[in-house]
């Protein structure tokens, strides 16, 4: 039995998800057809997309791109730019899943407009479930809207999760490839060079991702994130450092049976879950045992190593679970200062080790609030400009 | 909310499998409760479970023992033996859930006549499945009676499997121990003492189980069960050598993405899950990390190792992958050559290297025929007198 043809909108099509999904799409054309793209500034490949998949409605981030757009694509398209085009794509193009792929706070009008007509997110944008992800998935409860996590660890847990009771979780675990810096000494770490951190051992991703991992502040913020998704605390949720990045999470139910989900290094796959569950993609007809467990069918031994993560060498982590505990808008402040702390560590500015700094000054001076939109964007905004004055301060000490 | 009482009778109420169900029972009045008890003749052992429990149909193997256990329980408790006793507490006693444990084919109509009546069953009776699989789900489909395995590996299988659609499994993974002789030479292993085949690294079974889990034959008759119960062919079922039994099966989807399941090798686990499926009870609280891994609060790392098994060194297992390629009555010839070959090993009157053989031997004897009851009934009778003759055979041999 064929399963129906899914509508799929996607905001941030032109980032690393948006074009890994149309990948996905493109290889199943029975499956998915893609009804909204909602991009930034690259016209020449919002154009190219939108001529392959010939979406209802497509969308730049500025009005002054718009003419061009409408120029280059058929005349039945309609084209949007700015707010009005991320919820036109997200909320009006029909879809049946929007992937919500956008970095930042941008889309998070148009996600929720989504989420409230109960379509379902296939959710990649971070700092929404970090800085409102209890409002988000509160939206999604009211509405009846599924998500779907895009994440890696949280596809895992989620995919742990399929067919069981909630309320009989335990614990939830996320693995760590611990980063460049896994094996390096303190002070080399807070010296390292931003061609040291953006070395990843086993993950592609932009740049701003790659330095959260050899922070470990990425998975800070997916502690976080799992806490809001799964609706577990903090103290229910551990970090193992797994480098070969195999398994991405375990589940530890109630009753001592444990559940981990596994797979290569490739966004392809929990995008291609979270578009098609509650079926699965028939992409492959048979894996080897061993290349299951991340080995070549030639390997003697297939092993999977974890090791507890070092809070001392990696404070990012510690601050993350500290901004879960205090809970309100004190993760959008955290996911916020760290932004900015990432932008001036990769410029030069300051040091790695100062990125740690630069989020607890910022967390210190956030106050604990109620959580709405408008405080997290009160949240947000404070604390950026506490960690641009906690980089200013670093700065001179790093050019000493 | 708390979830309805359950029902449970219990074939095999005295063996290893009865009475840790009977453990999971007691630490659970508020969840489960003991219908029937159905066991051999250990009066005694009846008698204080029947005592303790108040089931309403108890039952023991023999009529003679029926009038001593009527004196010692209450007038209002059914007693009866044999086939009817069997069928009394499987079908006639309010069971939600039965719990197939005894060994062999001696609850074979009992079981089927539960599953017609679209009874739960908790299956432990491995024979059952390896002769008569493919009949026993085809007649729970009819019925809609649930099968939940109580093995742990293909607990682990079905908990990967909840909430996933069936034909998306790409291919299933079981472990193995890899038994006491994991790392022997053949020849070793083929003069292998029954001391030493009953020296298993990691779980507490009977000595049959043990002895199969040495010859890895207990991992091959698991492959059969595993393709009966979840409908996967033999060369999508790999079997993966991990000495620490912490990881009991992983199921890799059409997608790419695998889900495992780990557990202490604890049965009381599985049984608890076959029980209270599809919930989980809450007998824990909070694992840690590590300890789900299996090792220590204190350790520095958990490591989980795999090799692959090698059927030169363990032919049996190949023996059981032939067999379930042949189908039909071949492997209920296999599980009834098997059972004579190890009685003989274990009285001393073969080499542990001849099992194997004398297995073969009755396969090689086996035709290829269409899968009934009663023609498993004259397979399993046919590899009995076909095993026998072979040791003979290599009783002889032995003693040289």
């Amino acid at each position: 039995m064929q399963p129906p043809l899914k509508n799929v909108a996607i905001l941030g099509s032109t980032g690393s998800i948006g074009t890994q999904a149309l990948d996905v799409i493109a290889r199943h054309p029975d499956r998915f057809r893609v009804v909204g793209l909602a991009a930034g500034t690259r016209i020449a490949e919002i154009v190219e997309a939108a001529k392959r998949f010939s979406p209802q409605v497509v969308s730049c981030a500025n009005a002054s791109d718009v003419a061009a757009l409408r120029g280059a694509l058929p005349s039945h398209t309609r084209v949007e730019s700015g707010a009005t085009g991320l919820m036109a794509v997200a909320a009006e193009s029909g879809a049946d899943v929007l992937l919500a792929a956008t970095d930042g706070a941008v889309a998070f009008d148009a996600v929720f407009a989504a989420v409230e007509r109960g379509i379902r997110i296939a959710v990649a944008n971070k700092e929404l479930i970090v800085a409102a992800g209890e409002l988000f998935v509160a939206a999604a409860k009211r509405s009846g809207a599924e998500i779907v996590p895009v994440d890696s660890e949280h596809s895992a847990l989620f995919q742990c999760l399929v067919g069981e009771p909630a309320e009989r979780i335990g614990s939830l675990i996320l693995t760590a490839s611990g980063g460049p810096f896994w094996t390096w000494e303190r002070d080399a770490i807070a010296a390292a060079s931003v061609a040291d951190a953006l070395r990843h051992p086993t993950w592609q991703m932009g740049t701003k991702n790659t330095v959260d991992s050899a922070s470990m502040m990425n998975k800070g913020l997916e502690v976080i994130e799992a806490s809001r998704l799964f609706g577990v605390a903090a103290d229910r949720i551990d970090v193992l450092v797994h480098r070969t990045s195999v398994a991405h999470g375990f589940v530890v139910f109630t009753d001592g049976n444990v559940k981990a989900q596994l797979a290569p290094p490739d966004m392809r796959l929990p995008i291609g879950y979270a578009l098609a569950y509650p079926d699965r993609l028939p992409d492959r007809d048979r894996v080897d045992a061993f290349g299951a467990l991340g080995a070549t069918a030639e390997a003697a031994e297939a092993r999977l190593a974890f090791e507890r993560p070092d809070l001392e060498r990696f404070p990012c982590l510690g601050l993350a679970y500290d901004a879960l505990r205090r809970g309100g808008t004190v993760p959008a402040a955290l996911s916020a200062a760290n932004e900015i702390a990432v932008a001036a560590f990769v410029a030069g500015r300051i040091r790695f080790g100062s990125i740690a700094e630069v989020v607890r000054d910022a967390l210190d001076g956030t106050p604990d609030e109620a959580l709405s939109l408008a405080s997290v964007r009160l949240a947000d905004g404070r604390a950026r400009t506490a960690a641009q004055a906690a980089v200013e301060a670093r700065t001179v000490a790093a050019a000493k």
